[in-house]
């Protein structure tokens, strides 16, 4: 029994194949859909003859792409690319409310299919944590779910209402544009403006940081530079419309370590909200998944007073927690195909 | 006596040809160099050709584009193409010093030349006005320089002092992110994270306020979509991962003003930064250009004190108000070489 688990974002396609519940590959591909959407029937197309699974579980977020005019149609085109791909009779799409659809089901109930990575995640995660505060910081977003009894509770479900809870976070450790995170820093006790561009992104500062290694850094370079030092040191001057020469490396350190303070304070001000919302006592389990889990979701969990974290990988190893909602749909996928909701 | 103002900007290039110090024609040209910068040598071929001048004054910005490892390069390639273009002898470069320096100054100054536009402009209105405030607000920066016996007397000179001196702002009213503007609003009385992507821009605000035609929506739109009324509001229901069809116009309006007020605020807070630094009176006039010079920088310079603001329109007219400093350095150019500075 091998089972797809597929998470279809704007910028990346995470894919990961299980066989009886266990990871045996996993995919993770920069596919930017609002450069080339048909890269994504490529991948998907090789992907259906390499992994040759038996069910498919799909989840996507890739429809808030600006290719697409609406979630619709965006929902609409990723829901027929993953069954062109792999045939109708095995896929299954993750929905807001924890079920997995047909293409039928799917296609009548678009909304329902919006941006329910989150929801696959926490079903997994609520196994083995039936009770916890669920938080994922992947390259562009972060994810603040409260599990209660195994099953996500939070406030909102789609996207813009999970922006108003702060369930939603949209920033990340790697795609972010570095005046997006803050629009002044204070360099030397001077504060200096931050070019309104996308010349530097977070990747740029956790690589000076030595935070994240080279292979890490998994979306593109904002200027199509180097991903080594050099090239990250390089975009951090230019948001101060400087170089290297003249700016020097010790204040372009001395502002990746602020970018990464104010990453921190404001997940951190996320996680209190969310902590608000929802009641959480301090003592609740903070499960941490994502690229992000490490540097920023732990420090940010301490800055908000919890005081527990679970780090995913140590359950589901290092593949699973980088890759949470891809995993946990392909599980969930096989369950539901075991159950018998197919036959 | 024909004579030709340049301003190589990264996303945009300027071009005013005067007839003894009068606009006769001008040109506004979308040209990205981070996508194609050979397009700005076919552009200056053709002008070459078309408008014929015996004097071509320059400035530039240009430099600071990601496709150039360092400014320094980029001043030589746009100084190269200018030149190569026109022809060395008749070409001018504007110095941060406020001369104009021929090919061979300029390749062994290459700093003077990076980023002397405002210098350019503040010589001309200096000689109108030669006490004031100069502020410039752009499509994507904004300059606040302080005239003093007709000369600027900014405390900082490269694009870096500037920015830890608030002379320049890196905000415009047409390509700035939202995101870039604030990372959260009230709606609703509510708030609300902001998607930290490249969704949607000034220029979709000030379109949806009524405050610019589709006209002067000069640059690309984030989703290559319409720059009509529509495309505008899609883009910012985007910011917050919605569609116009769940958010509603009247919501994507008051977020509309909510990013106005923000911009608003943050100009008046550098030229008060300006005001504090030079000492300058409540009485001291601001003289305002370019095309955010009514919709952002008057109630900018009200919010922040001042009591007189001149439009730089009333006087050279609207064309040279949009593009002071191409204006400017055509009208010194006229003048270096009237006084013999070339023979």
């Amino acid at each position: 029994m091998q089972s797809l688990g597929l998470d279809v974002g704007g910028a990346n396609t995470k894919a990961v194949l299980l066989k009886d519940g266990e990871m045996q590959k996993h995919w993770l591909k920069y596919l930017p859909l609002w450069k080339d959407k048909k890269a994504l029937d490529y991948f998907l197309n090789v992907l259906a003859k390499s992994a040759r699974p038996n069910v498919v579980g799909a989840t996507l977020t890739g429809e808030l792409c600006d290719v697409f005019s609406s979630r619709r149609e965006g929902v609409v085109e990723i829901v027929e690319a993953v069954c062109n791909a792999f045939g109708d009779e095995i896929c299954l799409f993750m929905s807001l409310d924890g079920t997995l659809l047909t293409r039928d089901q799917s296609l009548t109930s678009l909304q329902k299919l919006a941006a329910a990575n989150w929801v696959a995640s926490t079903l997994v995660v609520g196994k083995k944590y039936p009770n916890c505060l669920f938080i994922d910081v992947g390259s562009t977003t972060t994810d603040i779910i409260p599990v209660r009894r195994g099953k996500p509770v939070s406030i909102g479900h789609t996207d813009l209402q999970r922006l108003r809870t702060s369930e939603l976070v949209y920033m990340g450790v790697l795609r972010t544009p570095l005046p997006c995170i803050c629009s002044e820093v204070s360099l030397s006790k001077e504060k200096i403006g931050v070019a309104a561009e996308n010349f530097a992104i977070a990747a740029d500062i956790y690589r000076v940081l030595g935070m994240i290694k080279e292979r890490d850094y998994t979306c593109e370079t904002p200027d199509g530079g180097e991903k080594n030092r050099k090239g990250c040191m390089q975009r951090i001057a230019r948001i101060f419309c400087s170089d290297v020469e003249e700016i020097g490396e010790e204040q372009i350190l001395e502002a990746a370590k602020i970018f990464h303070d104010e990453q921190t304070n404001h997940v951190a001000g996320a996680l209190k909200k969310v902590m608000r919302l929802h009641k959480l006592p301090r003592s609740t389990k903070i499960v941490m998944a994502g690229l992000g889990r490490r540097i920023l979701a732990e420090k940010a969990a301490r800055a908000a007073g919890f005081n527990e974290t679970i780090d995913l990988a140590a359950i589901y190893g290092e593949e699973a927690a980088l890759m949470t909602p891809a995993f946990s749909a392909g599980l969930l996928a096989t369950g539901a195909f075991e159950h018998g909701c197919r036959d």
